[in-house]
């Protein structure tokens, strides 16, 4: 790929995260803020700024890159013809936006067929962005540009893990995580896709998550890897086909969590 | 109390709060944060930065109102002859602090002999004020000024809850908590002071805690009041003294989670 074409797909990059701003801010922690249940039984608002945010998104591809094609979380695939696709979760952590937290984010990435180049994470309230690829590894926010970079080995016992959900998937993925965490310093939850953030900024260790869909950890893994770490499924293979995931910030960790994860779900 | 001295101690609180945020920033996300074990055992970790912000603190104090009092998470009590007590907290969330996330806070209050009047929750990241007591009730952030309001009642089982660990405590307390929890809609974890910094501003109903400190409870006591929840512990009585927490966005929650609570720990 060429440097004219990367430096567009950067350009358009942040137009989509920009266009998503505005249409994300404007219910969140408002009165007017109502949740759908997308999935019978379970409990996963999906609100109107989520929608909003997606159109908004999509109109600055189709005016600014027609070809590619488009992967979003509430609006479904648009083939392309340019051989890219654009994977978009307006509001990724719909269940820490419904209560106000700042540890939601708008995840932009694109990618070929072998996955994806270049992505980013972006936290409208706090107005902070995270991006990686294409030789770029930064967070641009409220105290200044810094670079991205992920933490060096340590042994397990004196690393932090974050993930969402304490119960982490199913039974047996909530195990397999607990088999991992309860061998390390600390495990905090509720980060949503911050959490991955946090690990590309060199503040944690460990991310490991379950259920997660495509557009869930496409812009995490350029994020990630641009930052130095390491984004895998549970079996070492490649994550962004989404399911269980693990990001590391080396790969010793990765190897040694990888290691109790396999043990933990043949066990 | 007059007006005259309500109104320097609401510009001292803030004064504390302003000379707090250099010294929890300069080391946030920084190479340099070293973490103590405070507690034998446990994992605590107090940070240069939480010492340092606490000095800063009181030399506002000691330049501005030196006939008050402090208590203080890190440099403890300092007697005063004016009968009002700054109640310090440099870095509530010191895990949170420690993984990089943006829900750690300043707590800075003031107390007379019948309890906290008037605080404040500060975010330095975010550059988020959440202040309560003496008619004021606000959040002042990144997004402007906006009235704090709690929500208006609902069922439990509509209703969001917020605590910082999924333990809560002793196996006790934590089964209590659960109790609770698993008739609502929604439980999130890890938000450290800004969950009540949330309750506040309206976006959930209760947060559910154990352990606290005095310093972790006042400021959170302050700015939930002002804006219409209810701060107790688990017997319905004065939440100042610390221990087991409940806050709740109304009475009619307050009052059913609290049953459930002591019929846990009754049962």
């Amino acid at each position: 790929m060429d440097d004219a074409l990367k430096a567009d797909l950067i350009r358009v990059a942040h137009l989509i995260a920009d266009a998503a701003r505005p249409e994300t801010m404007r219910l969140f922690r408002s009165a007017e803020l109502l949740a759908d249940n997308k999935a019978d039984g379970g409990f996963d608002p999906v609100t109107a700024a989520d929608r909003a945010a997606e159109v908004a998104m999509r109109a600055v591809i189709a005016r600014e890159r027609p070809n590619d094609g488009i992967l979003g979380e509430e609006l479904g695939v648009q083939g392309g013809t340019s051989g890219l696709t654009w994977v978009l979760d307006p509001i990724d952590g719909t269940r820490g936006y419904l209560c106000g937290t700042p540890t939601w984010g708008v995840l932009v990435s694109v990618a070929d067929a072998t996955g994806p180049l270049f992505g980013l994470i972006d936290q409208p309230f706090i107005q902070e962005r995270f991006v990686g690829g294409f030789g770029q590894s930064e967070v641009c926010g409220p105290h200044g540009t810094h670079k991205l970079a992920t933490r060096p080995s340590r042994p397990l016992k004196d690393a932090i893990i974050l993930t969402t959900f304490p119960e982490v998937g199913t039974t047996a993925e909530g195990r397999a995580f607990h088999a991992v965490a309860s061998q390390m310093k600390l495990t905090r939850y509720g980060m949503d896709c911050y959490g991955y953030a946090l690990l590309a900024a060199g503040q944690v260790d460990l991310v490991i998550e379950a259920g997660l869909k495509p557009y869930d950890v496409h812009a995490p893994i350029c994020v990630i890897q641009a930052a130095g770490g390491i984004v895998s499924n549970w079996q070492g293979g490649a994550a962004h086909h989404g399911g269980q995931i693990i990001a590391a910030a080396n790969r010793d960790i990765h190897t040694v969590a990888l290691q109790i994860l396999q043990d933990a779900m043949d066990g």
